[in-house]
């Protein structure tokens, strides 16, 4: 079993050393924020984050009054038709870019799709679209499609071959900011630089990036990029998505999706489509505004707090976290990157049976995810995660292993609670 | 002004007897299952359906124990994975269709353009897309895109020339059962029989007859169809779309955005796309689960409706606000078909001072809608509308018009409360 347990010589940080840890912090939790049951662990923000308090509230508003009473009206009592870009600005704030650079439109994978497609018809001299082995699967899904209709190579490459196989043979290249396993996370600036040179766009999926990692788009020369609302934004499960375009480049680029809401203006009900001038232009349909409030609520509470200090804050727990590891469970092998300006917001682990364990520690109220076949994934979430909550999570996850317990079928194990 | 007063003789049914003919109605209203204020006539629910009065529950439930207590588990404890499909199958029932032909995604336009673009690429030998002149102008712009982006000619006709339009040159036609602005239906199994026998595909754009009018696509023969959920099903502003495919043309057509919530196994995170078998094909990212619940709890509603009943009450309630109209306000040009078998569940007139007068008739608690540049438009619902509704909006009309409050500015004008 390998995991050293509570009971011997304390060789690593006790629960009273992680409390007195949360006690001193200097970026303390916001627990109260958030709708958190009492009775777990949770360490899955990294793919739906947490119900905000607030957004009970903003939902409840939404339905009740703007729906149900205003009704039709609040198109425009409400600016519902303003929200896509109202959010968009928001999240503009937060990613380092300027008002209407930044959209809320669709799903990630639509956006993607919207940006890639019109990116390499605009090129049609450029032959080669770049991923990432092992991106997250809908970046690289996306691309294969787009490749094949378009008549295009697609390029899978490891991360360190990223730089050489960007070049001007390279009609857009999708990148993730933040690798959704092992949370290694590329140096957006310098990628960037380097691929504009070639004249070679990057599309920049921020997905496990955005709320967790502090983003200066603007200043680090980014080109395109979307992003999730639902995992470190807390904008719900299936919260819409977002895309940027840097200003200069938004004229030149149309989506090839052109669906009313891109027109420039919808409401005159015109025949010929006539894209808008501004980044309304990727919108298609009617948004979906009840999931879009939602995500509204969560962006609002995000733009309270310092990003560099909130990563500053998931540092610290992803040492503890790593360090408490190595002391209990050495059997764990770290697979996220050692510096932190190598990595995001999460912490991974291989392990072989860690489908198994990850299924009896979330049924012992720690949950995390796995992804196959070996990894066990924790999100570093410091706005409602405290330094005992990793402690306990990694005492349980030693339990566990000393006891074996991940070797019961589910409805043998026995719920302990907080 | 033209309009006939209520003081004046009564060549026209009274208050008296539009309540006499609700309370003898066969198909009784059920405002009562719907949050209506009081203080309003809603005839828009063509454009934006009211809220569900059981909706307000499931919402709560999704946002509160969905999302804020069970978080990621909901995805299988909560079935949020199979909702898409299970909502799917749910309209699969209200348009006559079988379980496994309809999912729920995305937007109406991104769903057209899916269906539209895979349609056409697989035909390259047919040379054009069919459109109705003064179809719903994100048909129209979607189509326009694609013909432009796969060199195809954009063919755009009147109604009545549209059988003759559609050939074996016909990659694909893009039609609207009922048109948005009039309500001129067209013969559904006719057209599609007729372009089914030069094998021309017709995507049919239900937006504005599905949960009003019955509907059976299988018996039928059609083939594609794309709908919205926020209309007559009172799903919620900004719900989710719905696309069908009829099953045995499913195998044939993959859709060009190949997110990976359309892969036969997501959760295996697998690099290269493989579609699924089903119609989740044509599913892209992660779903809008909130709106999402409440477009099922909207369908939930309907579906305990029984559809035929529905529309021909639908039917009493245009001819009774034509009647009305026709001897109360004559200078008010009705536009829609005469014949119910040719129109769905709206009602439209046209006046050359229509924004003006419509907007005086909201501020008056009647709230319809305006289309530039004359049209005057009416949804009729009959699930909360009721004889006396109706009576009332014609009323307040031809006061509105004898009176000439349309002429001053809205802050001027008193609002009546009924």
């Amino acid at each position: 079993m390998g995991c050293q347990q509570t009971e011997m010589a304390a060789t690593f940080p006790t629960l009273m050393d992680a409390r007195a840890l949360d006690d001193a912090d200097p970026f303390p939790h916001r627990r109260h924020l958030f709708a958190l049951p009492e009775d777990i662990i949770y360490l899955d923000g990294n793919s739906l984050g947490p119900l905000p308090a607030q957004t009970v509230a903003r939902l409840e508003m939404t339905v009740n009054e703007e729906w149900g009473r205003s009704l039709i009206r609040s198109w425009n009592d409400h600016d519902w038709i303003g929200a896509p870009a109202r959010v968009g600005n928001k999240i503009a704030t937060l990613i380092g870019a300027q008002p209407g650079e930044v959209i809320v439109a669709d799903s990630t994978s639509v956006n993607l799709y919207k940006i890639l497609s019109a990116l390499v018809r605009s090129q049609p001299t450029r032959s080669e679209i770049v991923t990432e082995k092992g991106n997250f699967p809908t970046d690289h899904h996306i691309a294969e499609t787009i490749a094949d209709m378009l008549g295009k190579r697609l390029v899978s490459v490891d991360a360190q071959d990223i730089p050489s196989a960007i070049g001007t043979q390279t009609a857009a290249a999708i990148l993730c900011h933040v690798h959704y396993r092992t949370g290694a996370r590329h140096d957006l600036g310098a990628l960037t630089s380097s691929a504009r040179q070639s004249g070679a766009p990057i599309i920049w999926d921020l997905s496990h990036s955005v709320g967790a990692v502090p983003l200066n788009l603007n200043a680090d020369g980014a080109e395109y990029a979307v992003g999730c609302g639902y995992k470190y934004l807390n904008g719900g499960p299936g919260a819409p998505a977002f895309l940027y375009v840097a200003r200069d480049l938004l004229p030149h680029l149309s989506s090839p999706i052109s669906g009313w809401m891109g027109h420039t203006n919808p409401f005159a009900f015109e025949h010929s489509y006539r894209p808008a001038s501004g980044i309304e232009r990727f919108l298609a349909g009617t948004p979906p505004i009840i999931s879009l409030m939602g995500l509204e609520s969560g962006i609002d509470l995000m733009l309270q707090v310092d990003q560099d200090a909130l990563f500053e804050k998931a540092q610290r727990l992803f040492s503890f976290f790593a360090d408490l590891m190595a002391a209990r469970c050495p059997e764990f092998r770290l697979i996220s990157p050692a510096m932190p300006e190598s990595r995001g917001s999460q912490i991974a682990f291989a392990h072989a049976q860690a489908a198994a364990i990850m299924s009896a520690l979330i049924s012992d109220g720690v949950v995390g995810d796995h992804r196959a076949p070996d990894v066990l994934r924790f999100g570093l979430t410091p706005l409602y995660l405290r330094f005992q909550d990793i402690w306990y999570a990694v005492d349980r996850l030693a339990a566990i292993m000393a006891a074996g317990t991940w070797q019961l079928p589910e409805h043998a194990r026995i719920r302990r609670v907080t």
